[in-house]
């Protein structure tokens, strides 16, 4: 078997099982309020080794779930991180145990605002309480004991996954030995935050929205949540990416001016804002947005204190042309880590594809995941080899 | 008087007029159909001289009219370029006589999509014409005829009224001696046009709009403008500009989470999104953002001819942070301008405010319009001087 055979090798048909966590008691949430148990959906893929420390969790971005690499039966594609995940793959499954879970407040299958509220037997809607990212933190580590993962060789996400596993380092860092933060960042820009509101304001102006209470309704914002996610995905791709996908084409042809699908970028948006529907809720929006809004893990002044007693390895990974995160946000986060004397990779890596690019095939940045998890200490010698292969 | 109080010193109260123009025949239009009369809403500052060639035509971009400069009584902030346009400033009205009018396809004064179609006697909504910039010229040019100007001294726009003095000095430009194209572009991109799309999508699939038949029905499509509005100012800004004024600021403080206006930048959108709606129309949103999308006028191969033989004077300006028309758009045009031997004078400037800039006081660019409007001769040694001066 040849690499290139390996590395298009899939994992085949996955499931995504389920567990009830918090079912003894319940979890206290950032904000103090408790919730349980709480329903989570997972799939793993490759096997936990005696030692039961070859796990690699991956944590979701906003809009991912569970199902990050193999196949659903009767799919038309694989997991959103098949290209990274899978035997033979950057996130090898012949060597590492891969977890990958939906999202507290997420809506494909774990506990979300559109679950049920215990108390009332309807959907919670705006009753559910606000999140933190070290809400998320809180529910991985739960699943991790459930799994019987010791600790993680590493945990890795991309975007608003990027967020959990920099947080997940600096509350728990005895959990893990690497941490992997791709087109990231630890605080949100007035500009982020303001993308964000207007997503937000279509979803709750939307005249079928009924304060949150649509689902009982039989009714569902479905023209704010298209809205929201086709601005949104704007800010997903590049202006250079646009540029090369669709350029000024027309759709149709040029004699067929109006205010319809005209040109090819507004056929593909409409797309997405109608595909997104069918997967996604708008009350996790609203929740899963908020969390990213409020994220500043270096906003305590003790934020260093514990992930300096126990060095996590880092990898800070970029790209180019991503406007959503640019690379000036992992600059400042590979600041931040350095300044405490933490072992950081810093890679920025060249793709026109914008922030989107963590989920694509990036030469580059598929081979220097792989070998930050295949080095074999996770401590300072680790990152400086890093490095020196870098350059 | 020092120059401080010649700069500051107003125009005073000013009013809006009305004309109706091609009320003999009607203006046929770039797609073919014919539409008349026509009622134009203008302003006009400064005096016109014997020679009738001291004018200079005031170009609005997407959301302008023709109140340009000066105060309407009652009104508590002047016209929207009152700091560049006055006694004095930049475009001084003591020398040039100012002429500043509403689009074809606006809504304020100007007949629009939403004035009445004489055929139904209710309004026109979406059976209103589609427009291009080359009928703005045909119309800015008959009020020239009305006013008697015989040349402009220039023609001045910024973001789509630098595309309308582009076009018109490219297809009359024996109407002209000088061009200054602001914080503009020849060609939108496909994300320029993603954007706009995502507002037009917001109006139309907003409950209200009853295919642009809202205004029979007392209705308006406002949800859909606010939202249209909160995306576009944030294009407008920068990350920058958003940083320096809110960061992260909490609008009441941090124990206030929800999903209202937690952020002061929040705050800031809404209101934007909000006033919008007492001063524009969702139609002419629809209108005159589906004209920039089909700008393109180096897409004819004869593009140049005219200009070539009447050359006309260019300032082509951009500001460094604007990312709806970034720089790049700028040096393109400069590109094509001076590939036809035309004289350009390019300048980019330092700004923090995004494409708005070309609305805001940045000293050095309204320095730069005061010498481009003052230079004595409007061929080819004038812009070597003004080159010679921004060194």
């Amino acid at each position: 078997m040849t690499e290139g055979d390996i590395a298009s090798h899939p994992l085949g048909i996955v499931q995504t099982q389920s567990v009830e966590l918090f079912t003894e008691r319940p979890l206290v949430l950032a904000n103090g309020e408790s919730l349980g148990p709480i329903t989570v959906a997972y799939e793993t893929y490759g096997e936990l080794n005696e030692a039961r420390d070859n796990g690699v969790y991956i944590c979701h971005a906003l809009t991912g779930d569970a199902h990050a690499a193999g196949w659903h039966g009767g799919d038309k594609h694989p997991g959103w991180w098949d290209n990274l995940i899978g035997p033979g793959k950057p996130v090898d499954t012949r060597k590492w145990f891969v977890v990958c879970s939906n999202l507290l407040g997420g809506c494909q299958g774990t506990t979300g605002p559109s679950s049920t509220n215990p108390a009332t037997g309807d959907p919670w809607g705006l009753d559910f309480p606000l999140l933190d990212i070290s809400d998320f933190v809180e529910v991985h580590r739960e699943l991790a004991r459930h799994l019987d993962v010791r600790r993680w060789h590493a945990v890795v996400g991309g975007s608003m996954g990027g967020m959990q596993a920099l947080d997940w380092s600096m509350r728990y860092p005895q959990d893990m030995c690497n941490a992997a933060v791709i087109a990231s960042t630890s605080r949100l820009t007035a500009q982020n935050i303001a993308f964000s509101a207007v997503g937000r304001e279509a979803i709750m102006r939307d005249e079928s929205f009924h304060d949150g209470h649509f689902a009982v309704r039989g009714e569902n914002p479905d023209v704010g949540l298209t809205i929201a996610r086709m601005m949104a995905h704007i800010t997903y791709t590049s202006e250079e990416g646009f540029d090369e996908k669709f350029g000024r084409r027309p759709q149709y042809g040029a004699s067929n001016r109006g205010f319809g699908v005209d040109f090819a970028v507004e056929s593909y948006l409409e797309h997405q804002g109608e595909a997104f529907l069918s997967r996604f809720d708008a009350l996790s929006y609203l929740y899963l947005t908020r969390v990213m809004d409020y994220f500043d893990p270096f906003g305590r002044d003790d934020a260093l204190d514990l992930v300096r007693q126990h060095p996590v390895s880092y990898l800070v990974a970029s790209f180019d042309t991503d406007w959503r995160f640019s690379t000036e946000h992992s600059r400042r986060l590979v600041r931040q880590l350095e300044g405490a004397g933490l072992p950081v990779t810093f890679r920025d890596f060249r793709s026109p594809w914008g922030h989107d690019s963590f989920l694509l095939e990036v030469p580059a940045y598929h081979e220097t995941v792989r070998a930050f998890l295949e080095c074999e200490s996770a401590t300072h010698p680790h990152a400086h080899s890093m490095r020196e292969a870098s350059r």
